[in-house]
């Protein structure tokens, strides 16, 4: 169905061997995961500090473009630990479950955006 | 001095008239202050829908890509609000204050790091 | 009309004092145009070896996207030197001719595509 | 040995079975290949006309800068046609030949630069 990742469409254990417990069996590995959601907190606490200092009348423009280009940075950082793991996790192992061009399909699709 | 910005080393009003409050007076243009944290606390709240999802085992990696870019997006798009606010209030004003050089080197070190 | 550019549309001689020679009165300065010209000249050589390297069948995936990437570098930096010269030549001075909207529109424009 | 890639290092033979001819045995997909060719043999020509353009004195900085982002854009193109047929031949195959961590840190790599 449109829409489905190749997560969805394909019913097979995680290339981890960790039992995945819903119909999504690609899981990101554990410390991908964790290492990012950490990332993603910390941008998040930034972002709130700009989003605050733009209360102040007196703020200025440029210091506030550097401060998002800050964040966007971390987000990258963040994007590129998943990106990682997907690659080793999904990406490096698809010939073995004969899905190679559905997975690299879908990666492409994501990399039109950035 | 090093690392301050053209706001604190030129000591003039505001090209908008306003009166501003303390020693910073090239002030961001009121609307493009608020435009600008209204977007931020968008992509903040967006944000931590992401983290809050990494905190599910069968999150997939490709998808948090997905959402990751739909933020940076957003971010571009405050980071646009307040460069557009920068330009017509800041720079193409700069010729009547006689400090061109510095407020377009400024504005390049930001864009270096686009 | 759409599709011209603020140059066309104004017509007033150049911020450098320069005779501009049609009816393009907003000239790039001197300057930049020359050192553009010089970093395009090398990006073109670059992109021809790139080419000519894409002739051999064992030649290798990652060596082409990083060559590729050193010339959008090099793209970047031409650009930079372009941009530099639009601010302080035009955009800086734009309250002096009444034109900051305009200019700042289209050069918002060009950002979009970054 | 630093410098080297993943194609000199390992000494296969391509993930299509076409011989290659020499020490690289990651041999580019051909049609990847000659599709990149002649993507770049274009952006060349235009990055060409662009520079030709820079010999006028009237030509406008916002003009060559949209040119610019175009022959960019066509930079991308190319390289994500190698992207794609890296991801599907070399990529994807990794674990059947067990060099997934040194072709996903290479890829990285490359990545980090865009």
């Amino acid at each position: 169905m449109a829409g489905e990742t190749t997560a969805e469409l394909l019913d097979m254990t995680s290339p981890q061997g960790e039992s995945c417990h819903t119909g999504h069996h690609l899981c990101m590995p554990e410390d991908s995961r964790k290492r990012a959601a950490r990332r993603l907190a910390i941008a998040r606490g930034h972002l709130e500090s700009i989003r605050r200092s733009l209360e102040d009348p007196d703020v200025y423009c440029v210091d506030v473009l550097r401060q998002i280009k800050a964040v966007q940075g971390a987000l990258d950082g963040a994007a590129n630990v998943i990106l990682r793991g997907h690659l080793e996790s999904h990406v490096a192992t698809a010939a073995t479950r004969g899905d190679e061009k559905e997975i690299v399909d879908e990666l492409m699709e994501v990399f039109k955006y950035i």
